[in-house]
């Protein structure tokens, strides 16, 4: 250990390092977003896909049309149907990216009725539809086609989805340098695109 | 002429319909947001088609916490692709709908660069790509081809499209009862689906 001749006990460089550790356990559920994000851009970089999130809907109730249309008064509303959707191999794909806590089951309450909804009438009409939900505490991101989680929503047996029937069913992504969660190939080996 | 004796000159229900007048003649510009809200509203409550207006994207600057988050202050942001997708006998549709009130011609700085961008893209990947344009004035909707505009887009001779180019190369859609703008069957021909 080194010592410091001045009485400091950690120099700023220490200091940062374990603020930003912080920071980055803390900003945890916003991974999965940016993940997502950051994959779609890369794949419109690299002209793989076109898949784009759906901005939050807000309801706008007050507008101040003298400060250039600022908005003064709004809420978010719930989206109506799920977070992404797009192109990819000429196939309409649609799907809602979730994370949890939790270390062995995903919580059913997280998936809105409208959202399971939706994810049927897109399968009706032959789209690819799917979740990616994030085992925070597990570090694990897995792929599940939305018909499994549908079957076991509409069972209604149960208040969460155990663990098991992920690792089951769905196909963990590995993480990878760039894009981070490159999440298509294994929508592609899953769907057999 | 009724004549009133109190020497009131119009009723209050006579004011009420020249306000209505005004205001419906104001708001002409958000009927074709409506109309396609509403045909895709039709479509899925019928099992025709999923596709969905993507919310006007919003740069949130304040939330108010104590207020049940209430957003004090945003802004509105330009929509960085288009305002409609979905998916439609198995294909992704991807569409933007604008207005004018001209009545020879579109002016092509209605349409973003990077829209023109994001359709070609979806092209790309062989998705369905069109515009509705609306010429409000003679009561017309005009389905394009999105390969159309863009070749206009980038000939880069004209500022706006001229209505004769939208006649010639577009499918005028008219209007029905239920849904009132039923475009996919004009879609549906248009692209031999």
């Amino acid at each position: 250990m080194v010592n410091y001749p001045n009485g400091q006990k950690k120099p700023d460089s220490v200091k940062k390092q374990v603020k930003a550790k912080n920071l980055s356990a803390a900003n945890r559920g916003m991974g999965l977003e940016k993940f997502i994000n950051d994959a779609n851009l890369y794949y419109s970089e690299n002209n793989i896909a076109v898949i784009t999130k759906r901005p939050t809907p807000i309801n706008v109730v007050k507008i101040n049309y003298a400060r250039g249309a600022q908005i003064t008064n709004a809420y978010f509303e719930k989206q109506s149907t799920t977070d992404y959707n797009g192109i990819y191999l000429s196939k309409y794909l649609d799907f809602e990216a979730k994370s949890t806590k939790l270390k062995t089951s995903f919580p059913l309450s997280n998936i809105y009725p409208h959202q399971i909804e939706h994810l049927k009438k897109v399968l009706s009409h032959g789209g690819i539809a799917f979740f990616i939900v994030e085992f925070i505490s597990l570090n694990e991101y897995i792929l599940m086609a939305a018909k499994d989680v549908i079957a076991f929503y509409e069972e209604g047996l149960r208040k969460s989805i155990p663990y098991a029937y992920f690792k089951e069913k769905g196909k963990a992504i590995s993480l990878t340098f760039n894009p981070i969660l490159n999440y298509l190939p294994y929508v592609k080996e899953m769907f057999n695109l």
